[in-house]
C-alpha cells in the first residue's frame, strides 16, 4: 500500500467535483485521523479526533499540548484518514492486499483565537463524532475554553485512494488449491455501557442507539 | 488526545520490561500503522501494513513506491499505531474522550538488500497479518521479489498511551439528566467471502475462521 506518488496529489479540486465529494465522504466516515508534522527534520505522527466543515478540519486538545503548540503557528502538516475494509487473501503471497479507503490531506493549521469560532469548531468536532450529542451536554465554560486549544487546518492538497473487491491472482495460480477471498473488517459498536452514576431513568439517546446499528 | 509531550518519549526500554511489553502488545494487536517522514520540511503520513520482530518493524511495498524510496536511506521516521476502543460520553462536552491504545515509535528505516532476510521479513509481515497464511500460499518468485521493496525500521524511542474506563465528570455535573457512559468500538471481521474462482472443495482455513471470532 502506498499513497504518496506526488503525481497523485493535487490541489483540492473545485467544490462539488466528484473527486472532492469522494474525499469528503472518506473524511466524514471517520472521526480519527493521524496528523504529521516535522520538528527539525524529525517527523511526528499523532492520532487526533477531528471534525470537518467544507475544506477545513478542526482539531482540539489541551492548551498545554506540545502537538498543538507546534502546529498553531502554521507549519506544514498532513492529516491522514484510513478506513480498513478487509483483508484480501490471494493464492500467492505477492497478491495479498487490503481493502481500504484513505485520504492524505496537506495543509497548514492555525490556532483559533476568536471565542465564538472556537466554540463553533468544538461543536463541529462533536457533531462529527456523534451527531446530536452537543445539544444534550453541558457546553464548555470559560475555564474549560481556556484549557482547550482548537486549530483549524485548511486542506490545500488532498488525494483519496480506495481499494475494493477480491484478490487478483496470476492466471496460473488459479489452479492452486488455496482458499482465496476477502475477510471484511469494520469498526463496529457494541452495546453502550451506562455510567454507574447515571441518575435514575436517564434513557440511552437515540443517536447512540442508532450509532450501534450503523 | 495528545501523545507528543517529549517528556513522555523515552529510549526503547530494556527488553522484558513491563513498558516494553505494553508497547509490543499494542503493536502486535494491529496490522496497520501510519508512517511519517519529512521531505524538505513537508510531512507525509502514509498508512502501511507492518510486521514486528523484536524491536524491528518491517514494511513493504512496490519497489517504485515514492514512500519507500524516501525512507530507504535511513531518514528519521515515525510509525504510529492506534486502536480505537470506544467513545467516552461525559455529561459535559469538555470531558468527552476516547478509549484507545496507541504507540508512537521513532526510528530510521533502511532497505533490506539481502534476499534471505527480505524473504524472512515478508514472512514476518504475513504472519503479523494472519498467522498461518504464509505456509498456505505460493511464495514470491524472483520477479515478484524484484518488484517488492522491504524496509526494516528499528525502534529507537517509543511511547505507549492508553485510556480505558468510563467518563470522569465534574462533581456538580453528576446531577445532570444526561446519559453518560462508554460506547465500545472494535474492528470486527464479518464472514469471509470466497473468491468466485476458488477450485471446488477448497475449505476456509481454520486461521481465517478463528480470526472472525477474535
Amino acid at each position: 500500500m502506498n499513497l504518496t506518488e506526488r503525481s497523485k496529489l493535487r490541489r483540492l479540486p473545485a467544490r462539488g467535483s466528484h473527486e472532492l465529494e469522494a474525499i469528503y465522504k472518506i473524511l466524514d466516515a471517520a472521526f480519527l485521523g493521524h496528523i504529521g508534522f516535522c520538528v527539525d527534520g524529525q517527523p511526528f505522527v499523532i492520532p487526533t479526533l477531528f471534525g470537518r466543515e467544507d475544506d477545513t478540519l478542526f482539531i482540539h486538545g489541551s492548551a498545554a499540548s506540545r502537538m498543538l503548540r507546534q502546529l498553531e503557528h502554521g507549519v506544514p502538516a498532513c492529516i491522514t484518514v484510513t478506513h480498513v475494509d478487509g483483508l484480501v487473501l490471494a493464492r500467492s503471497a505477492f497478491h495479498h492486499s487490503m481493502n481500504y479507503r484513505s485520504v492524505v490531506a496537506f495543509g497548514t493549521a492555525r490556532k483559533i483565537e476568536d471565542s465564538e469560532r472556537k466554540m463553533h469548531a468544538l461543536e463541529v468536532v462533536s457533531d462529527h463524532l456523534i451527531r446530536g450529542r452537543w445539544d444534550d451536554v453541558r457546553e464548555p465554560n470559560e475555564k474549560e475554553m481556556k484549557q482547550t486549544a482548537v486549530l483549524e487546518f485548511t486542506i490545500e492538497e488532498a488525494s483519496a485512494k480506495v481499494r475494493t473487491g477480491g484478490p487478483v491472482d496470476d492466471e496460473e495460480d488459479y489452479a492452486l488449491p488455496v482458499w482465496a477471498g476477502v475477510l471484511p473488517l469494520s469498526l463496529k459498536a457494541q452495546p453502550a455501557q451506562a455510567d454507574p452514576r447515571l441518575i435514575a431513568e436517564t434513557k440511552l439517546p437515540e443517536y447512540i442507539e442508532r450509532y450501534r446499528s450503523e
